[in-house]
This record gives C-alpha cells, structure tokens and sequence, in this order.
C-alpha cells in the first residue's frame, strides 16, 4: 500500500522540514502586513476556465460529482482569490493585502521538482496600481528567501514587463494575434538552442533578437530597480526581458525566481493581472501577485537544511519505576501539562533505560524520576544529553522546569 | 461565482477563527508529546474500502484520474495513518504518539454541523495496549477542549466498552451475523422513540433494554474511570453503555464527546482498534486514537469565542505625508522588517487620515510619521488607541518598538 504518485506521506520528520518552510512564509508575510484567507481544495471546474485555458485545463483533476457538477481539484489560488475578492472586497480597505498557503494539484508528468500537488505560498495585492505593489511582492519574496538563509549567491529575482512586449510589437507591427505565439517563443527561447528561436520567430526574429541584444533601458523596469535600492534589494535582483511568463493574463511587470546556477526549475513567479477580478463579476480592481512553491524551494533548502530532523521538544519525561506511583505521576503529569509545559510518561512501566531513550527521542529536556525518594517529597531530575542532576521538592517542579524550558 | 455547497471560503476573519481552533489543537497536543504527520488529500480508492465500507463509501469524492486510477478524497485519517505505520513504524520507538490536522471530504446532505469538508484534529497511539493509552487520549481530549475556554458545564465525554457488549450478546447466545445490527440499533436507541429500539431489538429487546436499565458495572470502565481520576478529570466523563460507534473497526473502549445540552452533533469521537494495521500490511499493532473535527466545535465555541473577530496585528505603520520622503520611508521599513518587527506603509501616499484609519484597520500598535522633523533626524510617534506621542531619534525607533511591542 503506497500514497499515489506524485503525493507525499509526510512523516513526522518530513513535516518538520515542511513547517519550516510554511512558517518562514506566514512570519515574513505577517511582518510585510499580509493576513492570511483560504479557500475551498474543490472548486467548480468554470473558474479555471475563465482564467487560463490551455494547458491548465488538460493537468486538472477534474470529474463529476454525485450532485452532477463539474469540479476540479485546485490548481492554482488566484481564480479563487479572483472570486472572493469580487464578492467580498467591499468590506477591506485598499490595498488588500493577502498571502495563503494552499495545496495545489495538477496532473503532470513528474520529474525533478515536480510532483502533482504541492504547498504555494500566494502573496497579492489588490487595489494598488502603482509599482510600488510590485516592489512590496518582489521584497517579500526575497525576504522570505532570505529568513531562510538563502542569499544572493542562492537566488536571483528576474523582472521584465508585459507593457515593455506591448510597445515593441506594436511598433514593429507584429499582428495581435501572433503576440501570444511569439511571446511564448521568447520565454522559451533561453532554454532552446538559438535557431530554433530564430525559426519560430520568423521575419520577427531579426528585430526582436537584436533589441535583446541591445539590452534597452525600460523606463518602468528602472523605476522598479530604483524602488527596491531604497530597500538594499538591488543584489538580488536582475532585469531580463525574455521573462514573460506562461499565464495569459498578466498585464504589466512580471518576475521569476530561480536559483542562481540555474540548475532548478523556477522557485517563484508573479506579476500585475489588473484584468482578472473583472472576470469573475466584480469591479475592475489592479492587483499583482506571486506564487512560490514548497518543492524546487525544499530542493535548494535541503543542501542548507538538515533534511529530515526531528524538530519536536518535549520539556519533561516522567521516569516511572513501577505502577504503584502511577496515580501521583498522572496527577504530577496533569499539573505540568496545565502549567502550559510540554510533558509525557510511560503508559506501561518499562525499564528505566528505555524510557530514557524514549525520553531523548522525544526531543527531553529534562528526566524527572518518581522513585525512592518520592515518599520524602521529592522528585528526581536529571538534564538529558546533560550533566544537571538532583532532586527538588514537588511543588517546586513547575517554577523549576518554567524557569529552564 | 460562489464556492461549491458545503464547502467554505475563509475570508481573513474566518481564518483568525479557523486557526485559533487548529492551533490550541496543535499547541495541546505537543504538550502531550504527540508529534504532527501528514497524509495526501487524495488516496487511492481501496484504503477506504479496505477499512469501512458501507456508507463512507456511498459518501465518497470519488473518480478515475488521467492515469486510470480509482482515487478518492480523502475521507478520513485513519487509513492514511494505518499505511504509513504499516510502511514506516520500525524507524519509531512505541508507542508511537501522532497527530495530524487534515481537511476531509464527503459528500453528505448538508445540515447544522455537516458541510461537505471539515478539518479534523486526529490522535492516535500504537504500540500501547494498556488502558492508559485511551485514558492520555480523553485527557487529552479533555484539555483540548478546555484550552478553547470550555468546561465541564459545556461538553460531556460519553465512555463505552466494545468488549461489554461483545461478552454480553455472546453470554445471551445472539447469533454473531446479527451483532452489528444489534449494535446499531443500540448506537441510534437515544435518538430513536423506545418503541421503535424494541421492536427492532426483537426478542433480544427485553434482556438487553433490561441490562441497560441496570446501569451494570463493568471493570474495565470503571478502571477507565479510576484513571482519569488522578488527572482530576472525572467532571467531565461519563459512562454509557449505548454509545457503540458507527465504524465496525473498533475493538475495545469507544468514546464519543457532545455538548452537555445535547443540541448538537458529536464534537469528537475515538475508541480502540488494534485490528487494523494488520490490514494495510503490518504487523499486530495496538492502537487506539480520536477525531475531532472543527465544524460542530466552531459552533459550540461561538458562543464562548468571538465569531467573526480580526486578530492580526502590526507594530508599526509609518505615515508618509509625500513620495519625496519614500526612499527614506522605504529604507526605514526595510529595517523594522529585518529587526523581526510587522510594518507597513502605504502604497501610493493618501491623506493622514486615510492612512491612519488603514493602520487601524490593520491593527497596528504604532503609527511612525515621516514629516517635518524628518530633517532634524526625529520620527514621530503615536501610540494608536491610546494617548502616547511624542519624536524619537530614527536610530532609536527599532529598540522603542521591540521592548513595547
């Protein structure tokens, strides 16, 4: 019997190692003045529709319910965001600020970083046209990056913008519905071999490719870098025009993250999607956003993490040397748990030296014994992976274990 | 566009909700020395089979993904559990204590306490035969409950014993085929009018209902109870015999917890069920564990906890009076960020009022204003909802906030 493939059983080492990340998340996002929503893991299958199309459609797990409806289990949050934001918005001061960590789900072929549902840490902000919202993502992003001890020898944030395209296609007089092609061409094209870009392209390819090679000055994109130097971010940051990003529904800047020796696939991704909530019935509302996923982040972590540490701590291990105390150390027991502190004991009385090494599996930090000594009041403690040892009255536990813990 | 029925979109304040339950459950159960694990939201279709059958099945999520696999939602824990000790139990010394907080899924008819999805705090023990594995579980349970500010007067834990009814139906000679009816109707007969339990009962009725009515008592419940004792938890336990549980997988003590008044549906249930591991493919293993989940509880608590209330803070809110002062505005929140300490600014500079009123909204401690005395090196600041003002030097800010905030 295994989980499906693609899904993770996490044991508790793994989850460790999870929460590391999703609390890094929630505590940058927290201190950038984001508040946390959710939605549902099922949706109705028309809201990925209406945002993407294409190949999103052909990775989702879709199927009937028992109620006849066509669903699908979440694929990304932003159509989600998207509807809650037309509905409820009214009631929030602009701009919103929203981060969310929900599980994802597609169908994909697995590879290297890629398996079929993962954690995404979803950041936006909602009512904001200026740069500025753009400059406050790509900041949390690094930061949150950074809490967890990636640096700019780690990680490089890539930033381009969709108005830059707009421009030059226009002026070039690239027909409208050839953008998309060619669009898709260029954020490809750094992974491609040269004249395969050259083909695809076309008559556009000489144009286009030598602006690239000019490197132009966007005035919007130094704007950007210019915004995030206030901040001491510029090191991290870089602009590259061929990034474009796959969703259709970008409007303006957009970024990605990947690790700097480009060994991964991409780390995060966002951009402006001023058109989106519209779509899904509300008012026009600007809005930027990013999305980072837990697993090609997990990849870079775990030469920087330990990978599978136990993370978990207990403050005391009741030592039980037979049953007939076992009614002082469950009321022993309840008194240190209801004085807020992390304690455990054996169910059954087994040797003293395996409920020690019990004890340090649970991540102890402090043996106490009810033994001999228990009739003059007193109550054993030993400092495990330690040299601290005595013997204190009762009473005096909880102050004692309070003041070390 | 709305969610789909019985399922909930958690809008910042119902999150604030959510997470007060889901984190007084973590907080309690580590300080019970239960460690977190995790499982996949979709399984394959079998494991549920493999354990219930019967109505969960009719009340699955189900379909055949784009490989061809018969796959569910996850409509429960305990499988999921089952498989990874079956697959990984030998890496961890027993007992083994877990917990986990996974969302379930079926598709029931929607009433007061049922929706379609709910959170459920599941705990469990393997590896403990002894009674004192079911009584950690109920105390455990117990303070769970406690912690999120209920008492005795609030919830009542319903105890019973498996094994009192399996030596009762075997000492009246009731023919093994027709225990589980039996004890069903027995389960339903408090919801069900007396007349209907006897004529279901049939000629078992009268020795049974009879036995019933005797209030017998039963050793193992009464040691059940002489345990929970000594943790000073007796106020809040209870046997009846008639509580029996739906699933047929359980094996000894079963416990169910409801609110004192009886208005609402089970808070929580759990019992015994050392049959089941061997099941997955693992060796015997006794277990015993609950499931609480977060639906009836909520409502229980809303009357007790504010319903719909915003949690979040902030320390700090710097108050820009025009863009000239961003870059300077820019790099101070860069710095209260990197200090640990929640900041914001606005976006785009709006009125004082405006931004204050966003500070409030926000529920920001302090608001910093960059104005006039920015020449002379000073910060202003106001203590929100509250009298304290004055200008301190902008090197001092990070120290005057990290010791009030």
């Amino acid at each position: 019997m295994q989980a499906l493939p693609g899904f993770r059983d996490f044991y508790p080492e793994d989850l460790c190692f999870r929460n590391r990340i999703l609390e890094a998340w929630r505590r940058v996002a927290r201190r950038y003045g984001f508040v946390e929503y959710d939605g549902p893991p099922l949706e109705p299958l028309e809201i990925y529709a209406k945002k993407s199309g294409g190949e999103l459609l052909d990775q989702l797990y879709r199927f009937v319910d028992r109620g006849g409806r066509e669903v699908a289990l979440r694929a990304e949050m932003t159509p989600t965001l998207a509807r809650m934001i037309a509905r409820g918005h009214k009631q929030y001061k602009k701009p919103i600020k929203w981060f969310s960590i929900p599980q994802l789900f597609r169908y994909e072929r697995m590879q290297r970083g890629r398996l079929r549902e993962h954690f995404q840490f979803n950041c936006d902000i909602i009512g904001e046209p200026s740069l500025e919202a753009e400059c406050e993502l790509i900041a949390l992003a690094i930061d949150t990056l950074r809490e967890l001890g990636l640096q700019e020898e780690d990680f490089v944030v890539r930033v381009s913008d969709r108005l830059f395209w707009a421009d030059l296609l226009g002026k070039l007089g690239v027909d409208p519905e050839e953008w998309t092609h060619v669009l898709q061409v260029i954020d490809k094209s750094e992974r491609e071999p040269y004249e395969v870009t050259v083909q695809r392209l076309g008559k556009w390819a000489q144009p286009i490719l030598s602006v690239l090679e000019e490197k132009p000055r966007w005035p919007r994109l130094q704007e950007l870098l210019d915004r995030l130097a206030w901040r001491g971010m510029t090191r991290f940051v870089e602009i590259d025009l061929r990034v474009v990003r796959g969703l259709a529904y970008y409007t303006g800047i957009v970024f990605e993250i990947f690790d700097r020796q480009r060994r991964l696939r991409a780390i995060a991704g966002g951009g402006r999607y001023d058109d989106l909530v519209p779509k899904f019935g509300g008012e026009p509302l600007p809005a930027a956003g990013f999305g980072m996923g837990d697993v090609v982040l997990g990849e870079l972590l775990r030469e920087k993490l330990p990978g599978r540490e136990r993370c978990w701590t207990l403050d005391a291990y009741l030592v039980l040397v037979n049953e007939d105390l076992r009614p002082a150390a469950a009321a022993l027991l309840q008194s240190l748990r209801e004085a807020g502190l992390g304690a455990d004991y054996p169910l059954s009385v087994t040797s003293v030296r395996k409920q020690l090494e019990l004890a340090e599996e649970r991540g102890c930090r402090y043996a106490l014994f009810l033994d001999e000594r228990w009739c003059k009041g007193l109550v054993g403690f030993k400092k495990l992976k330690a040299t601290e040892e005595g013997a204190i009255p009762v009473d005096k536990i909880v102050p004692f274990l309070r003041e070390r813990c």
